[in-house]
């Protein structure tokens, strides 16, 4: 089996890798080939249980996916997107990559006339709120995700690919530096406590996230490459399991495990604009569809948090 | 007031020319200049009470919305679209027209750096059915929809157009020949009854239809070219008023009307294709914020096919 990863040198890309690295295979079929590729060339180990070949380019650019999928892979895992913030900064780049960039990619795999499994990175924000309310895409960046499911429904639907796009939680917390992830501040809450630094929160401690942890998330991610899509009658967008949490939680388990006073590396620098878009996602997401298709959830913020600290702990050597 | 209607020479545009020569203005706003478009030149009487130029072109090649948009209008109609059977078999032909040709002109728009109102003329196969169910669109043509709705969303809310979706009925009964409108039979029910030539039915008689009169659903276009758009909050596509009716329906109003036995001019010749499109498109649709809106609706199928029967007699001076 031939796996290809777009987006490949990104958090979620590297553990994503390391993950197929660990389990060499997809549900039962081992993984034969390995094709990574992003904007600069995503790192390979020396060792690889697999041929591996890194490619850099740019996504969008014309002619590029059809550079990626000539070769047939089976599975293509398309993690490269513009996140909210530099989608709603830049209107132009984000549509180049979210929208166009995607479309082409199956176009380019439609004349292939193979039809591999597909699975695209979408968000929660474009899921309906648990509470009923009629999900209305806010932003340039859930405008372009709801898009591309729509555009997976129906390249599906005419089997020129084999869609699914699981709908991410916000992962937490997220390793390195915020980067663009608008609600970074809650990994920076988690690494203050850990080493000391100051973290600068722009919302209210109160303020409602849906998060998962990395590891969890990957395993989706593998997870929506396996399950049989015969059975989704036509929604192969899936809600994700995912947390409901706020600053104050995190902030109250980081003091049980750490058993150190948070409030002295939590600075609150309120900020509109951030409020009002991480107000304008559902705090909470029906996973039924996710929990029936046996999708793998977290535990708890403090279970994330704990496995995080024991990590923290082991890469320090403290 | 400039007006622009792309897709001027179809039913729906020819309607609505007329109902502008007739109006003369849109809220109290007089229109001082009109332009025609579509693939053949639009018609144009010899006398009319406003400048009214007709050019032909193909609106989704390239730089073609762009020479459209260049003179600013300050309404534009977009009512040109493949139709469902036809998106539904040319794959690309749909795309091109139905989505891309749509994003090339809101984006030449966007580059005048005016901000017209668009009435983008949507379609009610994609409302949520009034029992609530969630909306799932069904067929290429809904999907292309769909994503223009969104777009439309996104374009407004940064200030590049002033958009409005009117999700449209299905309009009966329908002008001349079948030509390509899934539910086409409908009218040629009608007709049937008048002129006694026979109508083929590919559904079954008691499966439930959406419709609206053309001269309703032309006045519903009106409407949303002169309404607020600021209260909208964010939901520009408003599913428009019509009525839930059967083959069954329609038959049994036109031998009310004529005191003829229709049953001889109607065979049902069943399609398993066409009855699944259709019964994948809702019956009924929630239309409360349209309501709300004063958009106009029709009173019932009977008020319908008694007001084209005055027409069809007038003209054939029965």
């Amino acid at each position: 089996m031939h796996v290809l990863i777009i987006g490949a040198a990104g958090r979620l890309g590297r553990g994503l890798t390391a993950k197929l690295f660990e389990d060499g295979e997809i549900v039962c079929t081992p993984i034969t080939r390995l094709t990574l590729y992003d904007l600069i060339p995503p790192p390979v180990p020396e060792e690889t249980p697999f041929p591996v070949e890194a490619l850099a380019g740019d996504f969008a650019s014309f002619g590029e996916p059809a550079r990626l999928v000539n070769s047939h892979p089976d599975v293509i895992f398309q993690l490269a997107a513009a996140l909210p913030a530099h989608a709603e900064a830049e209107f132009d780049a984000g549509y180049r990559l979210n929208l166009d960039g995607n479309r082409q990619l199956f176009e380019a795999i439609r004349a292939t006339k193979h039809c591999p499994r597909l699975v695209f990175a979408s968000s929660y924000v474009i899921s309906p709120a648990a509470d009923g309310e009629p999900a209305a895409p806010t932003g340039s960046y859930a405008v372009q995700k709801a898009i591309i499911e729509l555009l997976i429904e129906d390249y599906s639907r005419r089997g020129f690919i084999d869609g699914v796009a699981p709908r991410l939680a916000a992962i937490f917390p997220q390793e390195g530096p915020r980067a663009g992830a608008t609600t970074g501040y809650l990994s920076e809450i988690v690494r203050a406590a850990f080493d000391g630094s100051e973290a600068v929160v722009p919302v209210p401690e109160d303020l409602a996230h849906w998060v998962a942890s990395s590891e969890t998330t990957i395993a989706q991610l593998v997870h929506a490459a396996s399950i049989a899509t015969e059975g989704l009658a036509g929604r192969r967008a899936i809600a994700m399991p995912g947390l409901t949490t706020t600053v104050r939680e995190i902030a109250d388990a980081l003091e049980k495990i750490t058993g150190r006073d948070t409030a002295d590396h939590i600075r609150f620098a309120p900020d509109d604009e951030v409020t009002e878009m991480v107000s304008s996602w559902p705090a909470a997401v029906d996973t039924g569809r996710a929990g029936a298709l046996d999708f793998p959830a977290d535990d708890s913020v403090e279970a994330i948090l704990r496995a995080y600290g024991d990590d923290f702990s082991v890469s320090t050597k403290l």
